[in-house]
């Protein structure tokens, strides 16, 4: 489906499936509001899907990962290599989203959007390239306007095919070296917010190459200053493709009615370009988790979001938003199954 | 097992197992780190089971009910009846704890720890009463000091029987009409707070409640004035059978190197009988959640505990612990599954 198509399928929330389900809510065997957030976060799933007892079946994970000419000036702790080497890691069952897709019982589709080299053929492995990785953007955009586009409408199909799977919850992810200088510029262009705010350590630089790194999130924004209401011209600007991959995802499931759970800074990022294409699609999304990211708290104000979890988590991968999973289906199921006082024969104190 | 040998068998953790596992968190494929909160878990979870690659296998979630003379003073929102109309909704399968712990793959304990009136025998219902319940603390001791021996010793039976049948992790939950109120009194006993601190509004009570609850709580602790150090004399003044047996399956569970995971206010008061028991008990405790009750953070405090989330929950039941068990079991598996740098033949970055 196109862009423009996905974003004129995306419609608001079911206030009418809302209600019902903030009525049950009240009636089930539990003090009024005892679930906390969880009561919240059952009625927004009920908007969301259009059933007021949601079930969330068939979870599924998508990581992204691309890689990113902007490594090239010394932002990351790590060399850029690492990006294929993990997504090789990803491949064979090793890393931290293989363990935690295993644990939550959530399908885990891995998908190649631009990693440089390029990794062996794999069953496992989805390959959604058109290019290997970004420009630097201190030179030039990140990425042509119509790869900008194409990018988002891979992951439109992506998250087509898995709604038409059954997937009933989507998280995303990512892995890219240098990613997170990519996601601290374009959540300085989209809020205004200045680079000193929202860069901050990624997978762990120094006092030194963190204060390089924020000179070219400014510099950056500087350069291309796009329009902060134009996710396109967000992306093309500043990258990656992975980040477009998952704002595609983003718009995909919220155009068929499937709760998004976002992982970190990254994935907020993908989450912004994905609102500025269009906003409807921030009420289909759910915060995972506050990484120790300096900048994810400013994203997520911006998008209208609270985390679940704060558990001072900087890995990616999609590793907090597996680890929010089981809160998420918790939510639905507590509304779905639990028993109401008339049914359990409780009396409701009232 | 006796209370004096349990407390005897219960030793330190193992800090061989931790350094081992610590030197291995450095070296699987992430930035060290990068797991935030869950890497020192796994560090704790191998001082526990004395395994430098943990497994909690077969995990449960025992829930203890019983009833509180208290209640008679008009401390709760919800007449005393709920609490065996509630134990029979467990046993029903309708609420909140046991959508949970099905969500989880925990195996659910139901235990009537002093309920009335006395639910019908059932095959999921357990039956350890010494007592249909506690008396009022206002006009003298909650129970018999050999009935405060006699409940912890029925918990570490449980426990024992529960690591016997290879139960790996152990969560603990509660159930009882006018328990927050016990709870608060134990609090304020054992830590020296005043009662205005550790006094909340437990199922949702009004401001007038409140008030008097206050009261309620501040001329228990006057009147007993138990030795903030004893924890059975801790218990026998202020209650209640649920917390008693709670506080024998911490010991017990920590007596097999087992690890336990706390629910809310309830059941920290449990920690705090069983810790002033043994003090090394402490150091097998997990906090689930801070709960919306005033207090709770206090009771964790004084146990040393920082809790894995903030959901504003105050059900109680377990129900925090549940959420929070996927947590905990996936610290475990993330150290004993992910590969290592070497393993998956990635960059370390060093």
């Amino acid at each position: 489906m196109s862009l423009e198509a996905t974003i004129a399928a995306i419609g608001p929330l079911d206030t009418g499936a809302m209600r019902i389900a903030a009525a049950r809510q009240d009636r089930l065997t539990k003090p009024r509001g005892a679930l906390g957030r969880l009561e919240q976060l059952g009625i927004q799933l009920a908007g969301i899907t259009g059933r007021e007892r949601p079930r969330l079946e068939r979870p599924a994970i998508v990581v992204a990962a691309a890689s990113h000419g902007i490594a090239a000036e010394g932002v990351s702790a790590y060399p850029a290599s690492v990006t294929a080497q993990m997504l090789a890691n990803f491949v064979a069952g090793g890393a931290a989203i293989n363990v935690l897709a295993r644990h939550v019982g959530a399908k885990l589709l891995v998908v190649d959007a631009g990693v440089d080299p390029e990794v062996a053929a794999h069953p496992l492995l989805r390959r959604e390239r058109l290019a290997p990785g970004t420009a630097s953007f201190l030179h030039g955009p990140a990425m042509p306007r119509e790869h900008a586009r194409s990018i988002v409408e891979r992951g439109i199909a992506i998250a087509a095919e898995l709604a038409h799977d059954g997937v009933g919850l989507l998280a995303v992810g990512e892995m890219g070296i240098g990613n997170t200088t990519s996601a601290a510029a374009l959540v300085a262009a989209a809020t205004g917010a200045p680079a000193a705010t929202v860069t901050g350590r990624g997978t762990g630089v120094d006092d030194a190459t963190l204060a390089h790194k924020r000179l070219v999130v400014e510099r950056a924004v500087a350069l291309h200053r796009p329009d902060p209401q134009d996710g396109l011209a967000l992306l093309s600007s500043l990258g990656g493709y992975e980040i477009g991959l998952l704002a595609g995802c983003i718009l995909g499931a919220a155009a068929r009615r499937v709760p998004v759970l976002l992982d970190g800074y990254i994935t907020a990022a993908a989450a912004l370009v994905a609102v500025r294409c269009c906003r409807r699609a921030s009420g289909y999304l759910i915060a995972a988790h506050r990484s120790a990211e300096a900048g994810h708290a400013l994203a997520l104000a911006d998008l209208g979001l609270d985390p679940l979890l704060d558990l001072g988590l900087r890995l990616g991968e999609g590793s907090g938003a597996a680890l929010a999973l089981p809160l998420v289906v918790a939510a639905a199921r507590l509304l779905d199954e639990m028993a109401t006082f008339d049914e359990a024969g409780v009396d409701d104190g009232l």
